[in-house]
C-alpha cells in the first residue's frame, strides 16, 4: 500500500499554524469524510510508522497539531449531527462539527449542553473532547471530562474500537472513555461523540458586572462568594489592558477602569446576595436580556483581541489554582511581571481559579523563560500548570515537573505505559504531551535538572 | 521479610463473607491504622508474591472482596476525615470513612456530597469510589465518577502516588483518576480521596409517591418526564412484592397495590409537572418534610428486606438500558419470570433506567442461568450489565459477553493491559473483574462459545 492508494480521499498538501502560531509542515493534509476514510488512512500511516496528527479548527494554543512530515487528518468534513435523542438525554455527533451549531441544534429540541470553551465558535467536538476543554459555564457545569458519555474510536493500529455506552452510570470494566477525553490526539483518532445534555434552564439570570480597585479584590469577591456558597453559572475576569484591547480591536466600548472587569452571572433568587459582596469592592451594575449576551460573547473574543496587539510572540498560559490561593496567585504574578518589566493580559475564568496571564514579545527567550515562571507559580501552591487549554508541545517540560513534585516520580511512568500500551509504534501525534517528556529520558534524577 | 515483620499491625485471622454471601478466606486481616502500615503490608505482599483483597465495608454485592489464601486490608481503622476545605469546596477523607458520617460533617459546614448509594449508612467512601458508585440521587447529580477530585493510591508495588489534584480543572496528563474510580480493588489500594462538593441547596423539596397499575406504566411514565425536560433530585421504584418485603421485614407500613410505588422527588417549580404526569397512571400523593425522609430512609433499606426472605441464594442483578428502552426490559422481565416460574423483586433507580431485579433461590445452577439471561437484556437492548454494582467476579463473564458485542474484541485486550501495566505480579484483588476475562484465555473466538 503507498499513498496512492488514499488517492480517492478529498486531500492537499499545505502548510498551517495553530492558533498560537505553532507551525504544521505535513507530507498530506486529508479530509476524510467518514470513519472508513480515516480507517484507511490510519491503516496505511500505521503500515508505513508514518506520524498523524488529527486536526480539528487548529484553536490549540499549545501546539498541540504542530509537526514536520506527518499526515494531518482534518475532520472538518465529518461534521453531521447524527441523533439527538430527546428520551434519553444525549447527542451523537461526528468530531468535526462546530460546537457552535451543536448548542443551536440541542437547543432547538429544549435541551442543553453547558460546557462553553471561549472558542465555541470556531472549535469542533473532537478537538474540544480531545482537549477536555473548560469554558465560562465550567464552574457551574465541569469542563468537557464530565459531559462525554461515550467514543467511537480508530486506534493507532486501524482498529475501531467503541468506548462506553450513551448511558451516564455504566460499571463495565475500567474507564477508557476519560483516558481518551484530554488526550489530545496521542491515543487514537475520536470518529464519534456521545454527549450528555441537560434540560436548557428556564430561570431568569442576571449578568453582574464589577468594576473591582484590582485583580486582586476580585480575587476575594470569588473567596467571598464561595464562603456564602454562592455558585453562579460563570465568573469571568478581564485586566484592564485586556478590556482596553477589546475596545480597540472589537469596538467592544466597555467601560476603562484601573481594576479591569469582573463578570458574575447569577440566577435570581441569589442576585442580592452576588451585590453585596461586589458593592464593597467596587462600582458595578446589573445586566440582562440582550445586553449580558452581548458581554457574554464579547468575553468568547478577548484572546482574539489580545492576540492583535503583537505581531511578535503570543503565549497564552492557562494556569489553575486552588480558590483559596487566588490572592498568592495573583501577588506572586505582580512580583514577576515587576520582574521582567512585562505586563500580563489576564483573561480568567476566575470562578474556578483558572488564569489566562497572557505574555506578549518579541524575544523568544525572554517569554519562554517567563511563560515557566509563570507555570512554576501554579505548581507552588498546589494547582496546575493547565486548567484547560491542554499539554501540547508548550507544556511537557512544565508538565513533567508538576507530576514529579505534586504526584511522586511513578504518575509519569504510568502515562507512558498508556502510551505505549494505545500507540506501541507511535505514530498517534508523537512528540507531544507525556511521550515528550518520555522522549526527553524522564527520571527522577533528570527531574532535578529540569526544575527552573 | 516475613509475615512476622507485619505483626506490630493490627490483625487477626477470620473467615468473612460480603453482602451477597461470597467467601472469604483470608491467610491474614490487617487492620492499618494509616498509609505507611498499609505501605508495609503491600511490599510485603508484592515480595512474596500474596494476593491482596481490599475490605471497606463489605457490602458489595458482586464478590468484590471474595478470596482464598490471600491477604485482606480492611480499611475500616483509617476512617478520619482529615479537611473540609469551605472555599476550594472539597472534602479530603481516609477510605475508611463511612458515608453517612461524611455526608453529616459536610452539611454541617453548610455543604452537600450528593452520590448516596442505598447502602450509605454502612459503606465506606473507598469502597465507594472503587466501586464507583450511584446511588439515588445519581439521576440529578452522576454517579461517585463524577465526584472524584483526586487519590493518594499505594500501588501493587507498594510505592505511592498521587492522582490530579483537588482541582476540577486540571489537564495535567491523562486522567488516571477515573481509572481507579470503579477498578474494584484491582489497580492499587486507595488511602486518601478528595471529593466535590457543591453548596447544600435550600430549595424546598416534595416527593410525590405515586402507585401506577404496573411496572410498565411506571416506565412510561419516566419517558414522559424526560420528554417534559423535567429532571427529579431522585426517582425509585419498588415492585409490589419488595412492598410487601418491607412491611414484613422492616415494618414499612407502605400501601400495598399490585403495581408497586414510584417515588419522585422535585423542586416545587416543578411540582405540577410531574403531578400531571403520574395522576394519569394511577393514585398518588405528596408528601415532604419528616415523612418523606422517613420513605427515603426505607428506600436505602428495601435491599435488606428482600435478602431476609430467603436463606438460599441472593442474586442483585444491576443491568441499566437507555431510559426509551424501559418498557421494553420490562416487558422481556415479565417473559423470562413466566419462563422460569420465578418472580424478581425489582427495585430500581427508574429515573435513569438502572433495574435491580433480584433473584432468589435455592439451586445455584437455576439462578445462574436466569441471572445470565437478565443481564443478556442489557446487552440487546445498549445497555449495560452493570449500573453500579460493578464486576467482582459475579459478572466478569457477562461483561467480556458485553465488551466484545457492543465495544469490540480491542476493548478488553486494553483493559488487561492497563491491569497488567499497573500490576504485573497480579497480586491486586486477582481473578476479579477483566482479569477474570483474561485468565479465561478471552479470544474473538473464545466469546462465540461464552455467548448464552
Ligand atoms: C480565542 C480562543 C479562546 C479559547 N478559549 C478556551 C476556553 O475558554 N477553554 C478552553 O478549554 N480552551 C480554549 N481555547 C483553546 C482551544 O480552543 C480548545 O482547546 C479547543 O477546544 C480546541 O478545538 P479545535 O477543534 O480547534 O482542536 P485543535 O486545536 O484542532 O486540536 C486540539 C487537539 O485535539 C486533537 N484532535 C482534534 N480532533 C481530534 C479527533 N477527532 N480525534 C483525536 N484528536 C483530535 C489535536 O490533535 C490536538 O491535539 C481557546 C482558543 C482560542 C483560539
Ligand atoms: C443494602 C445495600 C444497598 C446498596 N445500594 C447500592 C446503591 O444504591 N448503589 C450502588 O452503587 N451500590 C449499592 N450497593 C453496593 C455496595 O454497597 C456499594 O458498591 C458500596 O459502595 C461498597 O462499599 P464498601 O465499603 O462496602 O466496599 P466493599 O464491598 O468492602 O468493597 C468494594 C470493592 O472495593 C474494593 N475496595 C474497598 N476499599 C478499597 C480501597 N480503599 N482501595 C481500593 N479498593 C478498595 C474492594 O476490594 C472491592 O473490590 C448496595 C449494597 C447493599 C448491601
Amino acid at each position: 500500500m503507498d499513498l496512492k492508494d488514499l488517492e480517492n480521499i478529498e486531500h492537499k498538501i499545505e502548510e498551517r499554524e495553530d492558533f498560537s502560531g505553532f507551525k504544521v509542515s505535513p507530507i498530506e493534509v486529508f479530509f476524510p469524510k467518514d470513519e472508513e476514510e480515516v480507517e484507511r488512512i490510519v491503516k496505511f500511516a500505521y503500515e508505513n510508522s508514518i506520524p498523524i496528527v488529527p486536526w480539528g479548527s487548529g484553536s490549540s494554543l499549545t501546539g498541540a497539531v504542530s509537526c514536520e512530515g506527518c499526515i494531518v487528518i482534518d475532520l472538518s468534513k465529518m461534521n453531521k449531527i447524527l441523533e439527538i435523542n430527546d428520551v434519553d438525554w444525549y447527542v451523537r455527533v461526528q468530531p468535526g462539527v462546530k460546537l457552535i451549531d451543536l448548542y443551536e441544534a440541542v437547543e432547538a429540541k429544549g435541551l442543553f449542553f453547558p460546557p462553553d470553551p471561549a472558542s465555541f465558535f470556531l472549535c469542533t467536538v473532537g478537538g474540544a473532547t480531545s482537549e477536555g476543554s473548560g469554558g465560562m459555564r465550567g464552574v457551574k457545569y465541569g469542563p468537557f471530562r464530565e459531559w462525554v458519555l461515550a467514543l467511537k474510536v480508530v486506534m493507532p493500529n486501524g482498529n475501531i474500537v467503541k468506548l462506553g455506552e450513551p448511558l451516564r452510570k455504566n460499571r463495565a470494566g475500567y474507564d477508557l472513555i476519560h483516558l481518551l477525553v484530554g488526550s489530545e490526539g496521542t491515543l487514537g483518532i475520536i470518529t464519534e461523540i456521545w454527549l450528555r445534555l441537560i434540560p436548557l434552564p428556564k430561570k431568569k439570570i442576571f449578568l453582574v458586572i464589577s468594576y473591582p480597585e484590582s485583580i486582586k479584590k476580585a480575587g476575594e469577591a470569588i473567596i467571598e462568594l464561595r464562603k456564602a456558597k454562592i455558585l453562579p453559572e460563570f465568573s469571568e475576569y478581564l485586566d484592564a489592558d485586556v478590556v482596553k484591547s477589546m475596545n480597540k480591536n472589537l469596538n467592544a466600548q466597555l467601560k476603562e477602569t484601573d481594576g479591569g472587569m469582573l463578570m458574575i452571572s447569577i440566577e435570581d433568587d441569589q442576585l442580592q446576595d452576588v451585590i453585596s459582596i461586589v458593592k464593597e469592592k467596587g462600582e458595578y451594575k446589573v445586566l440582562e436580556g440582550e445586553e449580558a449576551e452581548r458581554i457574554y460573547s464579547l468575553r468568547a473574543q478577548a484572546a482574539i483581541a489580545v492576540k492583535t496587539e503583537n505581531s511578535g510572540y503570543f503565549y497564552a498560559e492557562d494556569i489553575v489554582v486552588p480558590v483559596s490561593k487566588l490572592p498568592e496567585a495573583i501577588e506572586r504574578l505582580n512580583e514577576l511581571g515587576k520582574k521582567y518589566g512585562t505586563k500580563f493580559y489576564i483573561i480568567s475564568h476566575i470562578g474556578d481559579g483558572n488564569l489566562h496571564p497572557n505574555i506578549l514579545g518579541k524575544n523568544k527567550d525572554e517569554v519562554e523563560k517567563l511563560f515557566k515562571e509563570v507555570a512554576k507559580i501554579s505548581i507552588d501552591l498546589g494547582g496546575s500548570v493547565s486548567g484547560e487549554h491542554g499539554i501540547g508541545v508548550q507544556k511537557a517540560e512544565m508538565m513533567r515537573v508538576q507530576l514529579f513534585k505534586s504526584n511522586g516520580p511513578l504518575v509519569l511512568d504510568l502515562m507512558m505505559g498508556i502510551k505505549r500500551l494505545f500507540d506501541p509504534k507511535d505514530i498517534m501525534n508523537p512528540g507531544k504531551y507525556v511521550e515528550r517528556a518520555y522522549l526527553a529520558g524522564t527520571t527522577a534524577a533528570s527531574f532535578k535538572d529540569s526544575s527552573p
